[in-house]
């Protein structure tokens, strides 16, 4: 069984209230607690030793990650992070040091988008070291970007470069908070999801919920550097584990997962004057168009010899 | 270094914002989201396997337990639950049936309380299975009750019986949740706490955040039958481990932790008519008046022989 298929068993009929917006599907979890004209953001997210961080990861970045994966799911519905809390687990070997150094580094991202951090638990943990954060943020009922929103016709638009995320920068990402409440506040952005599975398995969970397919041009698919150099780099026989497999840097930037760009959907007519205004707001940050929102279902990749479908779902992981 | 040291230690600088008007050391962080008048109560907690509960321990009962443990924190402000994510932690080895009866005893639960689920995220782990509850609730901002409220003169009181939980209890037990928003919206409760790290702990947290003392009554404690069964059972050498040590029944419910019981107090002239309204309302639940506030700070123990100063902390973990 996959996560997918997990998770849909797990989540089929559990409780719901009046408060619950969009629950199980999106990046967060979409509230009505009663404000006038927003909605609550809710998510929550865990980093593990051994799974999402090394054993001797730079704690500064251990705490990084687990607040900005959380961030970058509020970035993905326009939404402007607020209040976290944080559960700690900790081995029975942790030093207070490296603790203290994690708490820095989560303290110090969630400074610069004035998120506070109100608190949370501690407990002890059998393997390594586990932080859970929960994370609130609020958005306007009339600006919250579902997944579910892609049409016919609409561009589709990647922030960043994508691939080879576990060369480093998985560790060390600028979650895109500033770029998703910018979209979201000036342009009418369809449907928005954050890349954390890779892109070939976000762009489908996007198009799921929206009921369309895409067609992705080969060519347009911002590959980063670090992609290109480990598919330059000797590959391992085929019958290693995948993971350290030779991937083509198109295929890496596919699939390799762990990016936290914004994919996103608008207008095909808006998508000059986004990328115009895009360079002035944010000129050291990429923009690609890569392809267009279709009427038929499923995923084609458009090279130069044509265009057959993308079979690859991305990152498969319990992760 | 103990629990709250460490704590002590992360928190000293953590990020704030005009969201918190409460945050570490209460039950619940108490967020001003822009509601007119209820506050926000956000929290976290999570039940490990080895830690909250062992291998092989009741899947329905573990889905209870992690949801009971945040909903026992939300009574304790007077709140209502409203929502509620889930990060699941997966062993290798997990089997899909027990994690999907996981989910029913967490649903069932939340359902009695009107509690949305409204998604969360599953990753994998090393250890044992890991459950984290991010809930989310509000409370009137006028009735919002903290620890920190406690006054000279003030009648303590505590509900149910405690002690022993370990038996069985601390896998089953009801959040007081009903008892909590009726304590909060029908008396003016001054400060509440529940009972987790047990009750000499717990009410010295409540102590240091309102700058008083107590004189606990020892006859007046109420003492669980599984405490008291213990305590008749033979009891283990001196020098083994202090938790399978044989224990007075007063001691065990001073100090067992995992109650998860209300203790709150209030003026003293308000003692009568609380017990005679609660035995109406809860007729099965016990409530008992166990001491007195005082301007002296620290914790005294009245016995038929005289008073003593409590020394036990409670339970001092990282769980």
């Amino acid at each position: 069984m996959t996560e997918f298929e997990l998770i849909e068993r797990l989540t089929k009929n559990l409780p719901q209230n009046p408060t619950v917006v969009t629950g199980v599907g999106d990046d967060c979890a979409v509230l009505d607690l009663g404000l006038a004209d927003r909605f609550v953001l809710f998510k929550t997210d865990a980093v593990v030793e051994g799974v999402h961080f090394q054993k001797g990861a730079k704690p500064e970045q251990v705490g990084h990650k687990a607040l900005g994966r959380c961030l970058s799911d509020v970035a993905a519905m326009g939404g402007r992070p607020t209040t976290a809390l944080i559960t700690l687990g900790m081995p029975e070997d942790f030093e207070t040091n490296y603790v203290e150094k994690v708490y820095e580094g989560l303290s110090a991202l969630a400074r610069r988008y004035d998120v506070a951090i109100a608190g949370g638990e501690t407990t002890s943990v059998p393997g390594g070291l586990m932080l859970s954060v929960s994370l609130l943020g609020t958005v306007d009922k009339a600006k919250c970007v579902l997944r579910s929103g892609a049409r016919t016709g609409d561009a589709i638009f990647v922030t960043g470069e994508l691939g080879g995320s576990l060369a480093g920068r998985h560790m060390e990402f600028e979650p895109r908070v500033a770029e998703g409440q910018w979209l979201a506040e000036r342009f009418m952005i369809k449907a928005m999801i954050d890349l954390s599975d890779g892109l070939a398995g976000d762009l489908r969970h996007m198009l799921n919920r929206s009921g369309v397919g895409a067609e992705i041009l080969a060519d347009a698919v911002p590959i980063s550097r670090a992609a290109k150099l480990r598919a330059r780099a000797e590959g391992k026989p085929a019958d290693c584990a995948p993971e350290t497999a030779k991937k083509s840097p198109l295929l890496a930037a596919l699939t390799d997962g762990e990016d936290f760009e914004l994919l996103f959907t608008l207008a095909s007519r808006d998508a000059v004057p986004l990328l115009d205004a895009w360079r002035k707001r944010f000129p050291d940050v990429r923009l690609s168009c890569i392809g267009k929102i279709t009427a038929e279902k499923g995923v084609r990749l458009r090279e130069r010899n044509g265009a057959r479908p993308l079979e690859l779902h991305g990152y498969s992981h319990f992760a």
